[in-house]
């Protein structure tokens, strides 16, 4: 049976074009060729192979990556990849390493925060991997408030050196990907003291190892800090821990593009304003939501194809079972994480541009949208992976049984996505922070002040607070303004109701404090407001393609509706629609699913991935799942011998009643 | 600071008798006190350690597992340990082996299943581990779906044998615990074919592997299926793959209590009834839901000590930061689940009364009961499964990014209790179940049939689709009678609103297809009304000790008004409250909070789990959590060599640019 396409007839229900689709969901034509170029290539590279990782011992992986790594390099540079074919091919080669933080974090954070002159002294080794980076924020005992920091920078003038320090057990730098036993250099994070004075965390470049022979440099305690979820997934990055015991740097090392110390020891803060540092973090959340859709197509490809090759009950006189894809419990489940794949697809394609977009504005010195904009990308990062998260867990029980082996794919999809949640901004704090900021906008509104991009709503509250949803049948729930509305209306009063609660505190940040519940539920229902709003404009575009838009009307509206059943009672307690209207809307979804369904396998052919990729017997392309997953289990190590290694100490004994004497 | 206790402030906030708690928690003195010495026992011996089993390859947790069973059944030999002891002393060593099988579901079934003959002769050799047993059902194609298994045992009336065979790929016996390895025998499920003829899926005893030398019999396939999800986890389990070729069994070995094959062949039912084997059924879930109760308070108990260490922001100049358990926002996402820990504990216990009274019904030949209770322990099996999955993953986020560490104990519980998801019946599967139940209970209301047990709520139908609810002030959310008519027109309403959904469709089984997520969704609102009910029936016995009762009134509460906020959209589309009620349960809960703070870390010592059983650095008793942090990190293998393994191939021809001629 080999090279069967068990999933051709699924495929040749399609109602739209594929190809087509899979320009839209990669971003261009353009795109989509490099991707697949290099998505083969790495898929091919025998160096590169996933399947044998979950039975690697933690110091097998861990070499494993470093060899990934390198074979990575050498190839990018022998076959002169341009940097976006090299982004491409390190993320196919799906498993975390310290190239991630030096990258990601170690090299634009230098751009960020460097002046020119350690710009043109320290990118350049970066760029060509003749020090490896990495990003020493967190502590042991401080992640999320970063001001919290204990670790220490003290200027010693008569040396012109900074001594870093860790002066208790917390301040010890823990996480940090990359530190614990492959980066020679780091940003470190530490409070800088000049003059007995204590001006605040500030970043550091420090080197850690030896570049001769890797051994930690004095006064310097470096390693992994352990085991992590899963038997892959994380373990794979040496998470690391670092102690400073009076490190000494050379005074130049302190990233000084936007604060400075003299070689007096007076701080100064410099003529570029503060604010330029929130580019950067502005574009590291960008990625973590369009890295969201990226795990949650994952998963979803995986359960949609299982779900067409699974087959339960339903069978009469032993007939043909029903595919599980065609029972309604099964679709309520599985087709609005569909859906929300491509929203978060294409309100990821929004931050970018707002990233650009804001950029510029910074350049210009333009501050005015950046609480707008760091509120809008705080939350959609918050919203995106939480979903992301609980829906690749959702995905994993949709397979069943087999969805709790390790071939599947899910376990370590789940285990090495769950982080996002807590890296780069706890979930809860985030909302937080946007919940502050729709306070704020709240308050401002009866000075007349304009609310500027996602809140523009806002400007419109006296018309949200009062307007009632006219939906009088089934059909009215497909037409986008009236979904907007009830967004709309349902976050706004939610703000609102929050604000007047608020106020009946003479303290507002005990109120804050105390009602923070409800303000996180408002600060969840504005970023709804957000993704829908996204797909809707998108959808507003010219998409080329038969049926293409007509598939992505669908999604979106089952997204949408997805949202108003799910948040029934924020929708009906802000009296944003009746019951009977959400009733209605529920009907409409389950006609959605029905047109969604003969679309559903091209739907997640169209994210394009390979099976290496995909990493997953039960997603496989050809749904050729049980040969598969009967064929790898034979490759479990516990399969080498027929009698398991044990037997003649533990079993037999017991078997035959000697126990007793045993030593066991 | 060995010996410290930093959580000493916080035991001496409880408002209550902490050892009464105990007592009421794991159900009596007598279980405490046995339940508390072998915790001890098992806690103190090194055999069964635990903190090194993410460190081990499959094939030493492996052998490890065999191990600790060998160990285990010879120290409760050595020890005359009771059943009850013996039965403490397996939970506690809290690693899934090929005994959970053998005591948990081979011996029952032969005690449910097998006549008294067959029982002398089986139980014996099972009780004295002469043999070992699995229970061999679902197969690679077929898991909810029972009658679609695909083996089959065909009588040969010239040798007075079954021939058990494998037709099949998808036939393979897939998943069995205990089968790929270790077990000797398996009670295996065929399609019974006497003359032609199929009987159906009945039960059959088979040896696996010779008592000599285990090597498996002729004609018998059996291997592991490979790694699942975790890294301990269930991977200490040998779940199994199974073929047969023709393999032959005498005619005794067919489980034969309710049916029977005769020399002749003739395929006979006994004068048993078939509802018997219900019994055991009942006993497996209601097992289940009893661990339900344990997996999560243990998952609670980790969160709820982490939190009280744990500090972050909200120190002014330096000071000391407030503990994380002090915000509302943790608070709002804790407390419910320690509040679901014990409702479940309470649900539980009633259960296990149910299951007494229904064996005994059912020895009288009185069946009447058993629809309704079969559908109450599918449904309660479903719900607190998944709330618990769910509250596990939800514990570990509480504990931040340390929680994403292997030695919290939290991602292990998690990857090892998820599969109570699927097993014994796949959740949603179960819900259908329970759907199905409640709509014949409705259709019968008219004929004035009498609705039993936890249905009883439905011959109160006329006034619960016309109550309102009369809370006007916070305080009335707290009488027992309101949450409970809340609880019940809620479900009343949602079961007959899908009833009259259904009777719009000509073909019943059609429109219970479309409409199945809406049932599914009425099946959880009854056994949210079950729990909360059983909690509160709990309430109206006598429990001595001083606070004990106030405590549990709050939590009882609690986890009802975190219902009512969580399904807000179920309470007011149903009309079951108001939008301003709810409202005002949400402002009781968060006073309910308050209440609960200064009890937090007293309640989860109430659950008296040892820091060996625990399994967590963040969860420990003395809460001194960073200093073990740090300590267990050295132990990683990782960390064995300052410079990794891998350095001199991978990062220093890196470094060095001297890739290009490097054999990676």
């Amino acid at each position: 049976m080999e090279g069967v396409d068990h999933l051709a007839h699924e495929r040749s229900k399609a109602q739209f074009d594929v190809d087509q689709m899979k320009v839209v969901w990669v971003g261009s034509r353009h795109a989509l060729q490099v991707s697949d170029r290099i998505a083969r290539l790495v898929a091919s590279d025998p160096v590169l192979r996933k399947d044998n990782r979950t039975m690697m011992t933690r110091k097998e992986l861990f070499k494993n990556t470093l060899r990934k790594a390198a074979h990575g390099w050498k190839r990018i540079n022998e076959l002169r990849l341009s940097e976006e074919e090299a982004s491409w091919f390190r993320h196919y080669v799906d498993q975390p390493a310290y190239t991630d933080l030096h990258w990601g974090m170690f090299v634009p954070f230098i751009k960020g925060s460097g002046t020119e002159e350690q710009q043109k002294k320290w990118l350049p080794l970066a760029y060509k991997l003749q020090i490896i980076g990495c990003y020493a924020q967190t502590e042991l005992g401080h992640g999320s408030n970063v001001q919290g920091l204990e670790t220490t920078a003290t200027f010693d003038p008569k040396t012109d050196e900074f001594v870093l320090n860790s002066p208790t057990l917390t301040s010890s730098k823990w996480w940090p990907g990359g530190l614990g036993k492959a980066a020679t250099h780091a940003v470190a994070f530490a409070r800088l003291i000049t003059d007995g004075k204590d001006h605040g965390v500030n970043g550091f470049i420090v080197q850690l190892r030896s570049l001769d022979d890797h051994l930690p440099l004095p006064g310097i305690t470096v390693g992994d800090i352990g085991m992590k979820f899963g038997n892959g997934a994380y373990n794979s990055m040496d998470n690391g821990v670092l102690r400073f015991d009076n490190v000494r740097i050379p005074r130049d090392q302190m990233l000084m593009r936007v604060a400075q110390v003299t070689r007096e020891g007076k701080y100064v803060q410099s003529n570029v304003p503060r604010q330029l540092l929130y580019g950067t973090m502005v574009f590291v959340r960008q990625t973590i939501v369009a890295d969201a859709s990226t795990a949650l197509s994952r998963a979803v490809c995986i359960a949609t194809r299982y779900s067409a090759v699974r087959r339960q009950f339903g069978s009469e006189n032993g007939g043909v079972e029903t595919q599980v894809i065609d029972y309604k419990t099964q679709q309520s489940r599985l087709f609005p994480l569909l859906a929300s794949a491509y929203a978060f697809r294409f309100v990821g394609e929004w931050l970018k541009w707002l990233y650009t977009d804001v950029t510029q504005k910074l350049q210009a010195n333009d501050f005015s949208t950046l609480p707008e904009v760091h509120a809008c990308t705080a939350g959609l990062k918050s919203l995106t992976t939480s979903a992301t998260a609980d829906a690749i867990e959702e995905c994993r029980k949709l397979c069943g049984g087999h969805g709790y082996l390790s071939n599947s794919g899910l376990p370590e999809l789940f285990a090495v996505y769950v982080p996002a949640c807590t890296y780069e901004g706890d979930n809860v704090v985030l909302l937080l922070q946007v919940a502050r900021f729709l306070m704020k906008t709240v308050s401002q509104l009866p000075s007349g002040k304009k609310p500027v991009g996602t809140t523009s709503y806002m400007g419109r509250a006296e018309h949200l607070i009062q307007c009632r949803c006219n939906v009088q049948k089934v059909e009215d729930w497909l037409k986008p303004s009236v979904i907007l509305e009830a967004f709309e209306a349902r976050a706004i009063r939610m703000s609102i109701a929050c604000a007047q609660d608020l106020s009946k505190f003479s303290n507002q940040e005990e109120g804050f404090a105390e009602l923070s519940s409800n303000l996180a539920e408002a600060a969840v229902a504005h970023c709804q407001l957000i993704v829908v709003s996204k797909f809707i404009e998108k959808l507003q575009q010219d998409i080329p393609g038969k049926g293409v838009k007509e598939q992505l009307q669908n999604l979106c509206n089952i997204y949408a509706l997805y949202i108003i059943h799910k948040n029934l009672g924020d929708f009906l307690s802000t009296g944003s629609i009746t019951a009977k209207q959400g009733s209605l809307a529920n009907d409409q979804l389950r006609s959605l699913y029905s047109k969604l369904r003969p679309n559903a396998i091209a739907l997640v052919d169209a994210f394009n991935y390979t099976d290496h990729y995909l990493g997953s017997v039960l997603g496989r392309y050809d749904g050729n799942v049980y040969p598969n997953l009967y064929a790898e289990a034979w490759k479990d190590p516990l399969n080498e011998s027929v009698v398991p290694d044990g037997y003649r100490e533990y079993i037999q004994p017991l078997l035959k009643n000697q126990l007793r004497n045993a030593r066991l």
